[in-house]
């Protein structure tokens, strides 16, 4: 069994490569500082089994916010470590953007059945 | 004082914006585990204040493997937490390929020094 975590940035809104490269980074750290200050023993496992395997990362992309948002409270539902990226809205964007979505590090099969049908970004 | 941390990408090998955004992620999330599981005070505090602040992360270009490495080293002499990502080479790239670095969280002044002279990615 392997572990991944996967990233869902929006292509609806205007973000340069770096902007979309920092939000990415955002959401990924979120979601590894939750699995890693979580009381869930899973959670703590799945992490340290992933960090092990080389951090596999996959970048997918949601088409609208409404998207974006139902991966996320799917892989709430579902226990997985998640994190939203709401953005400042400093650069290019309006505050309170949501950009970017991280779920996992958890087993792939089980964040599949969440983004499976998502394209890579 | 603010805190942040830079992340720089290579700009002289080909990343679509995808791979580039799981490279800056991979790079984020180990200089921050760096900080973390480290014994040095300055790095967990660095750390904390910056998450306190909300993760500013920039993203600059480096335009060859060579000055990715420097700045990776020029960070690690100064003893700044920071991190070097080489690709496994699965997908787009040659296995081994240097692909980013992350340096910091730090104090802005201080990676300054090191990343001022790099350009947006």
């Amino acid at each position: 069994m392997g572990y991944k975590q996967v990233i869902v940035l929006r292509r609806d809104i205007e973000m340069g490569r770096g902007k979309a490269a920092a939000q990415a980074a955002h959401a990924s750290v979120e979601a590894v500082l939750k699995a890693l200050r979580s009381s869930r023993r899973a959670w703590n496992e799945w992490l340290e089994r992933w960090l092990e395997e080389g951090q596999e990362k996959v970048v997918l992309r949601a088409e609208s916010e409404g998207e974006l948002l139902r991966i996320f409270e799917e892989a709430s539902r579902a226990e997985l470590p998640a994190s939203l990226v709401r953005d400042a809205g400093k650069t290019q964007l309006q505050p309170g953007t949501l950009t970017a979505v991280a779920v996992g590090p958890a087993p792939e099969e089980v964040i599949d059945k969440i983004t499976g049908h998502l394209k890579l970004y």
